[in-house]
């Protein structure tokens, strides 16, 4: 089956014109492209209406590109995450007009750019180190077609410079709060703001900080209603989910 | 200051007419009628967007209706979140317009009730014993101006009750998923449906399971992108974030 | 050895005059007083500048007054801390002078009540249910001759408020936060005031919270400097260290 | 005494022949070879019905040809789990005959390999990074003389894909399920196949996956019935089980 | 749909002769009985192999009955595990041929036993307080149609006597291991027998034993491999899964 | 086999007469006494030197006193350990000789009792709520034929009281130091004695003592070597364990 | 907004001069330094009457030195934390004034040293490889203008060593103990003298010291009142409230 | 004061011919010798009965050498544990007559080897990664006076091998049981044999054993009276203790 052919027959069933035992019958029919190591679904990106991200980590600069290259067709977009110097160098090699954010520790291959939606999704982040963190999230927020506003270094500590910012941050569709040690700031800003906040906490921190667990704990148990939070450090998670909000103000 | 004035005063804050320090300023002058053991704020409702709420537990029945009756005002409305039979007398005695409802162990007081908006909300369980905590969301994301749509006891375990409401679960703009044990249902769900997902780990199981904490672990790392999650039984602090959430759809 | 020979003797060890070795033979010809199931040690009051105070919590009533009678002589004073309804009515009945503060759980006798030492410590206290163990501070502090000033329910999920209060708190020689949940209200103040800081955890919250270990590993992790952190729902240890802290200011 | 004499003595002890005491009486007069740092036990194959294994990891390259070299005889059979390039490399130049498995991290030398039983085991695995695991269980399973079908990449986020694998999964007479973050796959499978399940979490995933913790968490808490689960990463041990239940079947 | 025309159904999609889409759709068609608090679900004993299991606790006895009323039809069967005597009393009411097994703390009504399989299932447990989880499994098996053999009280602390049980163990096609405190006797067993084994860590000690966790951890470490494990106190778990290892061999 | 008779043949295994073949030969034919609940085991007196321990916590009474009554022949003793005071009432009929040691919360039965070896074993504990858990140790040690000394309320806060009492302490041929909170005492004691000391944390405490953990932590880190530990509150293990010891100075 | 002007300002705020929001209003209109990676903040010496401090761990030594740059005026003063020997080679290149405390890992560049305020801070360790954290704990005090006594190697497995530097300890205003492994330390220390103690507990140990945890549970767990505590091997924080509370003795 | 003087102060000490004022007195008065980074105490040998042992883990070769040349005077002895090999290196050079044991990770000076006491310690080990541990308790051992008998790799999983090797470890005084993963040989051996039994729980295993505190929790749950244990991979100190046991036997 023809990936355009899948497109054709899964949107059908997105709105109802296809049966879920149709489409099923379809799929299993349709062979996955195997590469020893990982089937490549290129189905994906309808089911889910994102193209296919490539988790970096672990996996070979080798791995990588082959599985890219499966992705990648004459339109198609990539998003490779948690990379190093010898992914990018790989990476860049093969697809030379891919860019490596190296805030983001992220590459990302876009031949035809997403028009960006109506609406932004503000990035927050309190602290310097939490920067490669909440950079990955904004990244993702712009490749997956948001329009991206970064409002860095505004740690509770630090309440006037937070307060400065207010109005920009309260502006936003969704926003996006990372935030290590004890993760203080969501719990401000859940006071201060009226809009969905979702808490990336980070592994930033010394002594008992358990590699994020208390970050992650704090969020958990804020007194501020309106926020979810998301995997330590998973700052592609937040803005997936941020963008899936974003999406709905149509 | 008076309520309507206040609310006068902050909705031009929010609109920018006014600016933050005069606000700020305002505040500082307007007396909070304190009880002894808890300052109400009236100012709440506005800022956030959302009545005040009362977290039953550990407050004794006496408590919550002196808390209920400050907010209370000609038109206002009230939700008391985990609340035992004795709060339910005492309170239904003072209100007796009010409702006990005994599944989402909550009370609520809604003299206006709120217009509803558009798109719906679901609630997704996987369990007969996750009930409880699904009904406090549910009965809070309906309080909230919400529709709501319960599909219940749809466990992973009999994945074809599971497909079968399927078509029920795409229709929402948001899905709040309740589970407790091991919670595989949210990664199910995430690479079926397409819309903002919010899971919600609950304190059910035996053994192992911790008090939730093995069904928040499993949340937390889920595959499924598009995941956000909250504490352990907060069924209130997933329907308001999806309120929020839903409430972006306009 | 009369208590008063000992206060001698031990005052004179304190100001160098009577050397560790000729105190340690002192201390170790002196009998102390044995209940059997607890040797009161009538020294400590000089010791640690501190008369002795009786944990309340796992004694029974009849333990609790046989212990208070050994301590109370004729200028003597009493803290009893974690008393239940049985332990306060059996001492009240013995010693028809002492007061049961029921919000901090605690008794008093004072019947040479300390001159209150200039400066004033502030506790600071987040939610409702952070009252009990805010309250054990505020008894303690106020007991070992310290002017208190109370400021509660002033967490940083309204901003407002606790800005309004301040001016009330930076005019504090020490300040004594007590907070549950996340307990970001540290971070926060530590941000806004120049004074020596103690954070009281509190057992408050759900799901997460682990009994307070979550505020716990906030505070110790808090990005704010100058503050310090007792056990949780430690309220007496809190106020003996600011008391230590405050006597410093002469 | 030899070998084969023990091999004769032993299934007599089986089979009933000989007693406890005798069977006993003659392993303590049975030499052991010694090796200095490992008593070898020659008796081993017998006494479980499987060679001797030798875990890799933690020993030189020397000491592992060391134990290999004992345990070999004229027709003996060896696994090395856990091994590094320098022990494959030492391994092989010894025992030129010998297989080095990459993807499982095992060595393998067969001079007599065994007959494969009747019935198959399934190893199904969630994602790419499960692979060595899953591979160090097919591998053993295989080496212990089973028919083993390796179903990989079938993740529940892809549902479809798991669903067309079903006809073969269900056709295995037992089942290993390796899989790590929050390891949904095995309660999805428990629901819809009916022959033994063993569960292998693996340590993949980042954030508060607590290097596999989450995964054996959530298998243990699963509410599948017949799931039985080994320790995290313990491919060895999920196919040593598994082949003992697959013998069962004659 | 009749429940006869479901069992026919699903035997044939079992047997292959009918397509899993096929089989899908009929299940959506068919209505799922709906209690309000739980949907039965009549299909399951057919997909599974086994009828209906109630697991008692946090249920009302009523909702037991009401439970065990839908899934028993002329001839099936109904266990109900984790009873107290209230869910008995009501019970046995409702369905006097029924039997309350104390020990196990279950109850099972069996109009039609089933034929006992060949082969026997082995429960061993070391000590007194294993034995409520031990007789879970126990009966639980024996309701499966396995023959049962109960070794109990053969802790390895008192190794002459697991020695003298040992050729009935030995005997067995698949043992239950149920044990507490640190659960050394696995690790024994493991060494002495070669049959499947599943471990049932129970949560029985003080100090340290942490609810069964130390049990569980000590079961997951053991060097006796062909072991595997269930949750703490999951005795239902053990029997089903060894009930159908069992199954396998005829 | 009679008890006399087994008595006589361990006897001979201990010192090497018989082997132990024929001892394992001879237990295996003596029958074990089945109380149905519990093997009682009369051999076990000689094993290991000390008469059965009857475990309370977690037993009836009427299993107590059937335990019991196996247990003690002639001239035999019994020593019940945590028991409440319906178990000290339904002994204390059957064995009216019997003694309820409240503060120990245990009961003996001492028929014979056993003549007192050379040498003392010192208890120290450090504050009143250590009292239970140091009194089982000293009932058990005095029970198996030990001198005991008693050295309470010591703890390092009062440093004075400590040192007063050290010679006490030094001239104890074994030194059980019982603690709970922080257990510092057993440092400061490894520093001063030269005799095995063996620590019991006790899970007294508040906030983070995590029910004695924090106490058995501080105790396997402390400074002070020949130091060992045994389980949280476990003080008839302890004194078992001096006992052996002590019993070594012949 | 100059940095005069600043101080100016905010010292007004401080005395009362000027209101809160007078004081936000100058603030937001104050342009940040922006360094791209964090936001400088040259008001925060005022705020918190402290220059800023580099954290030196986890920043390049280029980020080190640009954010000194920024911070040094005309007569600032730096301190960075956990620096490497990178980071000091490429911060003394730059300011060949500036001075790098091995020992405590450490660098400082005074212009114009800080007048020592009257009073001592004494900082106490137990044991040798405490002695970076002391000695950071000792010349962050020492830079912000207190005198410093050090008194190291005293653990309580040498209680005489102790003992014999207690006058130096007690004459101290305030006193830090660094202690690893239990911890006991303080314990003993809070029993012997009258003056605020500040505990840091270090991540030194082996076996179950769980990077300092166990010490850091050990403190808070204290008997000693008059305790409080930082987080594992926070040296900076526990000197920077020492000397909060040492500036109070005017 | 010379060692010899303070030898003979001590043992004067011990044997109570002086006072503890007066000795305390003197050991003020007495110069530590100061190495900037430890007080070398060269009292210990005489307080505990034990001369100085270094721990290498963390000291660089220089402070190694350092501190062992102030120990060492004409006839004494020191024992280095956990040395690499750069360690060995230079105390070798510096030390001649030195041994270097590699198995144990330790060093030996002995000028005048101590004189072997009566009675044996047994180092028991279950597999071949517990040796370094189980080295060095026995060279520990050994270099305090004591007999040792080394008896390895007599897991549980091979109970014949242990039983073949009991008369051994039957007959030492004191018996030291080096076990990881799931730490079952204590509990086997508790029920065999009567003399005290020292655990040392390692840091072997993978997946679940969580650095040793799989085998830690196991020993300290086990139901074999008579066990203590001490901190994970403590050889040394489960030496020292057994050290002290054994000595009392004279």
């Amino acid at each position: 089956m023809l990936t355009s052919e899948a497109i054709a027959l899964l949107e059908k069933f997105r709105t109802g014109q296809v049966s879920l035992e149709d489409a099923l019958k379809s799929f299993q029919a349709a062979p996955v492209v195997d590469l020893g190591f990982a089937a490549v679904d290129t189905h994906r990106a309808l089911r889910k209406g994102f193209p296919e991200v490539v988790y970096g980590a672990g996996k070979t600069p080798e791995q990588v590109v082959a599985i890219a290259e499966k992705i990648v067709g004459a339109d198609s977009r990539v998003l490779v995450t948690r990379v190093t110097a010898d992914h990018a160098r790989a990476f860049r090699e093969r697809f030379p007009e891919s860019i490596h954010h190296e805030a983001a520790r992220a590459l990302t291959l876009e031949r035809t750019p997403l028009q960006k939606r109506p609406g932004t999704i503000a990035v927050v982040a309190a602290g310097t180190s939490d920067l490669p963190v909440a950079e990955e999230a904004a990244l993702t927020a712009d490749f997956m077609g948001n329009e991206v506003k970064r409002i860095y270094d505004v740690g509770v500590a630090g309440l006037h410079r937070l307060l400065a910012r207010l109005p920009d941050i309260q502006s936003a569709n969704v926003v996006i709060v990372v935030a290590g040690m004890e993760a203080a700031l969501p719990s401000v800003l859940g006071g201060l703001i009226g809009k969905p906040l979702i808490g990336v906490p980070t592994s930033v921190g010394y002594g008992t900080h358990f590699g994020g667990l208390t970050a992650l704990l704090g969020m958990l148990n804020s007194c501020a209603s309106g926020l979810t939070v998301v995997n330590i450090d998973n700052g592609f998670g937040a803005a997936y989910a941020a963008s899936q909000i974003n999406a709905l103000r149509v």
